[in-house]
């Protein structure tokens, strides 16, 4: 099962997409898929009203796919959290979780146009696993009670921008979160539809060529680790999203000149069985 | 005039009071104080309604008062933003703005109490200046434009944990926003009844010990210049916050055995013109 919101930006309407194939209206369940939809049962509720064939079928040819939730409370992020990437980028193997954050305004849709921001040499792609909590997570002891505060996983697209986020004087934070610098979508799919979030393909290719290759294994720290060490630092809250970091292939990490991205470059990317993003770059 | 918000969390109504000191409900004028009123001129309205004497008197007797802003949408944070707290610290002068973040969750009342983190040994205070913004930022070229973006003025806590900031495997955001970490208020005042914001006296005191007594002239860069700057890395929106940084007299900054937070301690702290805050400190 898939949930997926569609329409223009702004005034996207709840959808869902059965296993068939078939997309629904999923209006009559609820007005919004967030973090109050999530943490009422909201996916049992879809799954049911699926299972009733209560839903009004929809075509969702021609309509845009905007990010899979809306009112997105923060972006908690982690970084260096794939082996070969931190060796690719000269840093230290973390012993914990290194931890930035995005602003929930940077989120776009899978397919909207991302823009390389004025003064900007070195805008970068980082694909990665995004989950999307569905109950608080606060203090938690074990790894179970983290995976029970998942609501689901989508794509998430971690745009960079190196020279801002290393060369500007000090923290990440300034290269993470430049106008539309997180693509998500085009989907959420229900945990208990992901049975190993640990074992999904995920791949990144820059027009044509093929960047990063690799699979959610290769993480030094688990989603599940992630939600519960993350739960002793901050509150993670139904709706919000964590970015659990990238593999190895960006920009960043090649041999000079670095192909960073430029206006009319166009990035796919995809994890086994949460779809595909394609943007193409601008010039903001 | 005063903005604010009186009630219980997350029930608070809006509330204006005028420079007599009569307290008046904002109910007919708004349902809320927060980015879409501050861009709709709702200032100018408040105003409007106060001289026309359309307004209820209110008795804010026995109220909570609740952060001024609601539906803040990103906190954005500057650090050493003061020359004599990077000395104490031992960071150098920065060349340009340091930029961190907290998320709007952390966010409690003036008067709240605000939670020493379970495993914390080193919860610190940081008296800030922050600053509401009232109309969307972008690509700012000068400091007219930026202070022109500037809905007003509040006083804000940037309560900081210095070990999971700086001792726990990067990025300072670990350390900033723990649960409670931003008491806000306890108004708002409007940026044109503040004729200099680099002319403020700001202090802060622990079980009535002065630690922070300084001013925003000692900015190394001004409100204006911090706004600027920041809108060539992200967009500003209204409603957003930005905090200012913190002068030196920090618990970090201090010789050994340096007095971090305990619960039962309780911290005060205010800002020409902007009111009091005064919190006192539980354990999570």
């Amino acid at each position: 099962m898939q949930l997926l919101r569609l329409g223009a930006p702004g005034s996207e309407r709840p959808a869902v997409r059965a296993d068939d194939g078939t997309t629904y209206d999923l209006s009559p369940v609820t007005g919004e898929i967030d973090g109050p939809f999530l943490a009422a049962d909201g996916v049992a509720r879809t799954r049911a009203a699926l299972a009733a064939g209560t839903l009004p079928a929809l075509d969702p040819e021609g309509l845009r796919v905007g990010p899979p939730v809306a009112g997105v409370g923060k972006i908690v992020c982690i970084g260096l959290n794939y082996r070969d990437h931190a060796e690719e980028t000269g840093a230290a193997i973390p012993a914990e979780p290194v931890v930035f954050l995005k602003t929930p305004d940077t989120i776009v849709g899978p397919y909207d146009e991302v823009l390389v921001p004025r003064n900007s040499v070195k805008t970068d792609w980082e694909v990665e696993l995004g989950v999307v909590i569905g109950r608080t997570a606060r203090y938690l002891e074990t790894e179970e009670e983290a995976l029970a505060c998942v609501a689901g996983y989508t794509v998430s697209h971690d745009v960079s921008e190196r020279e801002f986020q290393i060369e500007r004087g000090g923290q990440w934070d300034k290269g993470k979160n430049c106008e539309t610098f997180n693509p998500l979508g085009p989907f959420l799919v229900p945990a208990e539809d992901v049975p190993d979030p640990q074992a999904l393909g995920m791949r990144l290719s820059v027009n044509g060529t093929t960047r990063q290759d690799s699979s959610t294994k290769h993480m030094i720290f688990s989603v599940a680790e992630v939600i519960r060490y993350l739960s002793w630092f901050l509150v993670l809250r139904p709706g919000d999203l964590v970015n659990t970091g990238t593999p190895a292939g960006v920009a960043l990490g090649h041999p000079e000149p670095q192909p960073y991205l430029r206006a009319g470059d166009v990035v796919e990317l995809s994890i086994d069985g949460l779809g595909t993003q394609r943007q193409t770059f601008g010039q903001a």
